[in-house]
């Protein structure tokens, strides 16, 4: 058991000085001695760089030394450590992610898209550096599940790792279920509280619980990152009726992130996917509401493990990424993703089509004779077994009524087969909505 | 960043073999792999110690040196850490600690008896000989909570720690719940399925829950290990009746175990309670049914994380302790309660009954005039305030009559006041039963 080298401070560069490392200034400040005990030594932040160096804060910056570009923060002799809290995939938050570790300092990054497309180089580089990479912040907010992972879960093959990974859209969702209101007006209400950005389409088109779930099934598999691969589908389509059906069904709608792995003989294959499920009332994920995430995973050993809590804002963000580096002050060792890099394994993307699943399918259709008979057809012909159907018999707001079915356990390419086969018809008013029931 | 001095593997000592000894075994065969490449070198056992050597354990222990006493392992040459799996709080398994860190070498253990006891010691023992101790699984099961409060949310005060620490207890009350069974037959059928001992005392009267909740406080408030402080309750009082009541009026009833810190300008003092209380339907912890265990912590920056999970078993268990192998591989040197030992505050006792609270309080009375008077009375001059009072038409089992209420919130000592006043009255024919409602 070797402890730290040395008690000096470990000294910290802080990029980005939005909510969240302003929130980081401020844990540092309120929670120090605290931080400090526990860490065995300071930490401390020495400079800060940030695009507009006069804005008000509402702190006084004055201790720091304050860098105008971020390559001189990556060199910065008073700099052990670089916080990345710039933001975006690329551009300069890469460019400084790359340059503190090719100058042998740690990085602690809270960008999950970052991570889900550069983060095997960067973890590359940190290995070959010598130097430590932690992103505990990119995925789910304050909660510490990537060391939940990485090191609670280490004794463990993962069999599957799936959860709530985006709290707009679980506010969204159970604002709908609460209101019985559509989806139109419950993300304008989301807005107008703060839970959904203006331009809302990372969010509500899975992009980001994408980002989050590329990184988790890396952590679980011990496979390359793979965030193309991930299957991606928004809430926008979810309705109101489809709440509605989902809860006489037994039924609450959630977007899940799921991952899990095929091991075939010849190779080994990766199913990621983001998607609205229906999610039995009695599954742990089901009374999970609000801007919540939690994240599953499911063990050989310790079975089913949750780890829930606030997915975004800047008091979870800061609290992982002060977690991130106390690690770092203990000198902790582990590699980013678990594994060393070459160790990961890339896998192939396995065929979701080839999955069985149960099913729900929801058509609006045109209000007369002979529609329910078509779409029974194409069922039939698809080779889709349907286990309950229900159609409401008045047509609401666009014209058309509700046809709703939940599908036997069959192949998921069965599925959409049936529907491809519906695509154009005259009978649809729009576009057919399919949804997986989360397997328990 | 330094890296495990050598990638020599870790020798492993294992002492006790009952079920979750020969699912360390399994787990290490069967997931030795992978554990290998997250821990950066083998760990492999090296030695085992029971107490009787040729009892069939469904597998062979062939390749592992036998010792005949304890004494022998913890000073084997081939052992790095000693595996403590033997339970209870003193006597062969404080003997068998004491002397592994004495020795130089690391302990891992899942005896939450003894670490509640003598934590402290074996804490001040390992930092004064350079070696580690980890204890995931003394507490909570397969659940990485300790790991979560000591590193995972290690950035925060933690200004609560609560939760359900007992599986047997959230079984029984869960399936009084599911079947409107009593509290006999619903233990008995507990026992029937393997989910309480023989002697359930243990885990029905609480103690169980405190000895994971005085290690939880410790880690939470850096606070000496004090469980004699602990006010325990268990769930022998607790009828169908109440938990019918509770469920008219919004609520469950659960086995919480709940551990804050006063901060009074003279000294800090914890509180530390188990005991049933009634839960809000739409508390996270009100939906979590059957043997598990969750606990919340709530942290001035990450807000309210959540660890749910198997409590107990002997793969979860298993994996805890192999997760706490794995650390000591790596080489981290965290201390064993997050901070040095002589940084731990030995906090007073915090009054309880000057807390603040709404409870819920049932008296079985005689069925005659006068009763409701009495009890009214004794409220009243005790200065408890009532919000909503029910009264059962029909006298049951125990020929009384149900008097249920809830107070509105109020100092607890007002409370037990009144319960004190009416003991020995005549118009009681039980026990009154009072459980605080859960704040949320």
């Amino acid at each position: 058991m070797e402890q730290p080298s040395s008690l000096s401070p470990l000294r910290v560069g802080l990029a980005g000085l939005g909510t969240v490392g302003t929130g980081v200034i401020r844990l540092l400040e309120q929670n120090g001695k605290l931080v400090e005990q526990r860490a065995g030594r300071a930490i401390r932040i020495t400079a800060v760089c940030a695009r507009e160096r006069h804005r008000d804060r509402g702190g006084d910056l004055g201790g720091y030394a304050w860098c105008d570009d971020m390559a001189e923060l990556a060199a910065h002799d008073d700099v052990d450590v670089v916080v990345e809290l710039v933001g975006g995939s690329d551009g300069p938050a890469l460019t400084l992610a790359r340059q503190t570790l090719a100058a042998g300092r740690g990085l602690v990054t809270a960008n999950k898209a970052m991570v889900a497309h550069h983060g095997m180089e960067l973890a590359q580089m940190a290995e070959a550096h010598g130097c430590g990479l932690r992103f505990e912040a990119a995925v789910a907010g304050g909660i510490p599940v990537v060391k939940g992972l990485r090191e609670g879960a280490a004794a463990n093959v993962i069999e599957r790792v799936y959860g709530i990974l985006n709290g707009t859209c679980n506010y969204i969702l159970t604002a709908m279920e609460a209101s019985g209101a559509d989806f139109g007006e419950s993300l304008a209400d989301a807005q107008a509280r703060g839970f959904a950005e203006a331009d809302p389409a990372f969010d509500i088109d899975g992009v980001d619980a994408a980002h989050k779930l590329a990184i988790l099934a890396a952590l679980a598999f011990g496979t390359e990152i793979d965030f193309d691969s991930v299957e991606v589908e928004g809430i926008r389509q979810v309705r109101a009726v489809d709440i509605a059906q989902a809860d006489a069904l037994g039924y609450v709608i959630r977007l899940i992130g799921v991952a899990d792995m095929e091991h075939a003989p010849a190779e080994t294959r990766l199913l990621q996917r983001v998607r609205p499920c229906l999610v039995a009332k009695d599954h742990p994920l089901a009374p999970i509401a609000g801007p919540t995430n939690a994240v599953v995973a499911e063990g050989n050993f310790a079975g089913r493990l949750l780890f829930q809590g606030a997915g975004a804002g800047d008091g979870p963000t800061a609290s992982a990424v002060v977690a991130d580096l106390i690690d770092l002050a203990r000198g902790e060792s582990g590699a980013p993703f678990s594994v060393p890099v070459a160790s990961l394994v890339a896998a192939a993307k396995a065929d979701s089509g080839a999955r069985e699943s149960r099913s729900y399918i929801r058509f609006m259709v045109a209000d007369r004779p002979g529609v329910l008979a078509e779409i029974a057809a194409a069922m039939r012909d698809a080779g889709v077994s349907i286990q309950s159907l229900i159609q409401e018999g008045e047509a609401n707001g666009d014209g058309g009524v509700l046809v709703a079915m939940v599908t036997h356990t069959g192949p998921v390419r069965n599925v959409r087969q049936a529907v491809a086969m519906l695509e154009g018809s005259d009978s649809l008013v729009a576009e057919p909505l399919v949804m997986p029931i989360l397997r328990n």
